[in-house]
């Protein structure tokens, strides 16, 4: 049974924010306190419900946690392919390309990779009130972090991928080299190695690597987005 | 005649990112140094191109500058009504409400504005790389920072309109009080008061909106994006 997910949540907006009508669902939520106390809210015709009517598909960011290695890039990429064969407008934010741009200068420490995640959330935010699906590839290792992100989004506009792959496994795979540079050393604060990384308590969905390869992945993240109602009936 | 505008440009690759194929135009310009040297660029399946394809549009910022109380929002949202209207699929990035989400950690010191201009403008190529024609508004004073968004951006993925007001008329707006609190001083750092803006010398448009009222603005932005092929003809 699909459970409707209904447009992503308007959140409370600062006291400073003034509207006299709501027309947008990407209001503030000021986490870091009020350096913009002068800056109103400004108000906009076009919503997240007249793009998503155009676009006919209910907007979500569809967020994909794990180990470096696990596969998140793959199976997003292969989510995001039939996706968009079946004409879905979607974007497809991976954490490294995010970490060559937007996020090009922070570094790997706590509070970068902190900073990092709230980023793309942020942008994860605009990308879903522009009316798209979004799929972030992201480590994204710690809780709280991805906590921050799905109170940005809202609880229907956040969707939580485990791409769930034991460290020994993720280091086996070793795809870009990089676990082999951190054992060396090469490499700081890496996750798995000296950088912890906490799974999801209650994900929307764990996905076992070991046991499924990325097309099974990818097949089983489009039944579930089925049946949390983000997609229509027919995408799979 | 409409000049057609191509793909947003392909941007050179650091020499840090490997990729055997090309399949996304959004890729790399690190300005602020390699950081991210463990972290390679991920490739993508569905590119600008597939995107614009499907949602038939020529991806694009459209970016509007000039003093608080010129009429940018008020320009950019009346443009995107008329795009939105059309079938266009668009975003309205506007400077103060990005303020309250993305750059809340930011104030408005000359290298907080930069931050943020910066920032905006990677937000736009993502959403230009996703297919969308996205509106932005913005004072962004500097000539420096908007020529930073123009090369993030490609040219031919940048188009630039000087919303021009005199500094006399738009305090004498003053639509939200704001130069009457930095008259007072109690904003510093204003653009127009204590901070300067340096008009750009080459817009792709100007705006005289002393002669033009906004609904007339809108159409004149909109003819001269079907001027530049941005969009087809018949959409004003």
């Amino acid at each position: 049974m699909a459970r409707p997910r209904s447009n992503y949540q308007p959140i409370d907006r600062t006291d400073t924010v003034r509207a006299s009508k709501v027309t947008t669902s990407a209001e503030p939520l000021n986490l870091r306190g009020p350096r913009a106390q002068n800056v109103r809210w400004q108000e906009q015709d076009i919503d997240q419900a007249a793009r998503a009517h155009l676009k006919g598909q209910q907007p979500c960011a569809i967020w994909f946690t794990g180990l470096s290695g696990a596969g998140k890039s793959t199976v997003a990429n292969l989510v995001e392919k039939q996706l968009h064969a079946s004409g879905r407008h979607t974007y497809l934010l991976d954490g490294d390309n995010v970490r060559h741009g937007l996020s090009c200068d922070l570094g790997f420490t706590d509070a970068d990779r902190a900073e990092n995640i709230r980023r793309v959330a942020e942008v994860a935010r605009l990308m879903v009130d522009a009316g798209l699906i979004v799929l972030v590839a992201l480590i994204s290792p710690f809780r709280a972090d991805r906590r921050i992100a799905r109170e940005l989004l809202g609880e229907r506009g956040f969707f939580e991928v485990f791409v769930d792959a034991p460290l020994a496994v993720a280091e086996s795979r070793d795809p870009k080299g990089l676990y082999r540079k951190a054992r060396r050393g090469e490499i700081r604060n890496f996750t798995g190695i000296d950088s912890p990384y906490e799974p999801p308590e209650h994900p929307d969905l764990r996905l076992d690597t070991v046991r499924l390869d990325a097309e099974a992945a990818a097949d089983v993240v489009l039944e579930a987005l089925e049946r949390a109602g983000i997609i229509g009936p027919g995408t799979t």
